[in-house]
């Protein structure tokens, strides 16, 4: 496995997911298309066909799998751009930003159907289809904790990683399961990749955390504003209110009116309570951990062991 | 089947439909309680649970699927109220109105896969499933035709019947057919039932776009405002264009001044140019030729035939 490889899987997945609504309403097959054909990493299904891989099946017949979970996440970032007020996303504008909301709520629902459909129509397992939808339910309510988190004062750290456990560990958790189904893998194994994927997953979210006090809006190809100045709860956030609200709440105010100086200012706050620094160890940590669930299972694990490495490398 | 038993079944679904989400954030479960228990017709479940009785099989064994489908309606509903600007549902706010809008989203997304898990988590068949996503498609392609003609001034009639048969009829005929496969029966009398159910949708929106001009929103229970003033094209909107869409368009605009006045004056128009009176007679052909769907089915359709009876009857 190297980075040609992961980029020869993301081409697979772009191929197919764009053909998905060849033909419905204008209004829908237009808005369908210009989501997923944005692009994106496309982490999750690929993680999704190196695990049917792994388990010994082929890619071809985990493909469906990959690309139903790839248009369930495209479909939470559809919605959850709406609720969140997002107006960009992979560097265009989001859907509700170039259309309107009604066809963006529409396109979020609509794109849901299709990927339940891919998974019907390939007669894939009873199986499949329930963590498929109990998935759908707990990125629901990790998105409904995060917006009551934002008028929430006093959000813990344990709360925190519920929450994002919901809204990040368990659709990645579902992307690494899917895989193991599709090649019938024994439950035991199911589950430790499962719990794998849920790891990598709370890596992911605060990872974003991070690279979202650090990054420019323009690598992460997504406006970043909003979660700061919607006082959205992030691992930082957390730790350093820990420390000392009064500094931490006084530089998001700050945003509000300058958004780059209030944004400097709570870069220099991070970095002087040391926060940036744990942070960056406990992500390490916790991919560590990810890793140790998968190291009892009697499979050669290398090519998801290059997928934590590729989480652990990433920059956007 | 009479008027009592009609109610005992409404009874039975509104005391399983509530206790579906008994716990989650709260942010979710007090607006799917508020939801699901501001009741309504339950005319969908209903129809499955007939046609359930009616192939062979008991009400127990059905409801799981009629709650599904019943909980998949009201999923558009909160959404289409968002899309719709409506602010008023079963007298009540709606759910944007009553909280806000990211909640709303978030709450129509979370019903949609509790329909989903009820489904799953019963062992219900591939088949039902595969109907069942297939019909949230059609729904969502049915919604943004509906939007798409707000601003299409040349809507024909083909055009607008084929737009609720996809809104409308393809969720009373998913109900129907659903009932048909939970009890089995066979390939060509699921198809009738499904048929004869997509009829029953048909006639029922129009009777909805008749009642929007003749009854009160307390009777309607729903804001009925919005779809007047948003110009949706209706069965009576486009018979009367036909006549002379230049008076229509004048006594539309009225209801943008004044509502009152304007929706006496459109329903002086409709009266004048015989309209409402085709509408009337349209609606009972085509209950007519929804019975005729199922008159070959070898089965005692007393309970299906009360159904039509039902709707040919409601006025709210």
């Amino acid at each position: 496995m190297n980075e040609r490889d992961i980029r020869e899987l993301r081409s697979l997945i772009d191929s197919q997911i764009t053909t998905i609504y060849p033909s419905g309403p204008k209004s829908l097959t237009q808005t369908i298309r210009y989501v997923l054909e944005a692009g994106g990493k496309r982490l999750r299904p690929i993680l999704t066909l190196l695990s049917a891989q792994t388990f010994g099946t082929t890619i071809t017949r985990a493909l469906p799998a990959a690309i139903a979970v790839e248009i369930l996440h495209n479909f939470t970032l559809v919605h959850d751009d709406i609720m969140d007020e997002d107006s960009t996303r992979h560097g265009q504008p989001t859907v509700h930003e170039k259309w309107d909301l009604g066809n963006a709520i529409l396109t979020g629902d609509a794109m849901l159907s299709l990927a339940l459909r891919i998974l019907q129509n390939n007669g894939e397992s009873h199986d499949l289809m329930t963590v498929f939808t109990t998935g759908l339910l707990r990125v629901c309510e990790g998105q409904a904790l995060d917006k009551e988190f934002e008028t929430d004062k006093n959000v813990s750290l344990e709360d925190y990683i519920q929450m994002i456990d919901l809204k990040t560990g368990h659709l990645i958790g579902l992307a690494s399961e899917m895989g193991a189904i599709v090649a019938n893998a024994d439950a035991k194994t199911r589950i430790a990749v499962r719990d794998y994927g849920r790891l990598i997953g709370r890596a992911f979210q605060i990872q974003d955390d991070l690279l979202e006090i650090y990054s420019d809006s323009e690598i992460m190809g997504k406006s970043l504003k909003s979660d700061i100045i919607l006082g959205k709860k992030t691992f930082l956030m957390i730790k350093a209110r820990e420390v000392s609200s009064i500094e931490i709440d006084k530089a998001v105010k700050q945003t509000r009116e300058n958004f780059a100086k209030g944004k400097q200012e709570i870069q220099n706050i991070l970095n002087d309570m040391g926060v940036t620094r744990l942070t960056q160890d406990y992500i390490a940590e916790i991919i560590c951990s990810a890793n140790e669930k998968i190291a009892d299972i009697p499979h050669d694990m290398t090519d998801i062991l290059y997928f934590s490495d590729m989480i652990t490398r990433r920059n956007n």
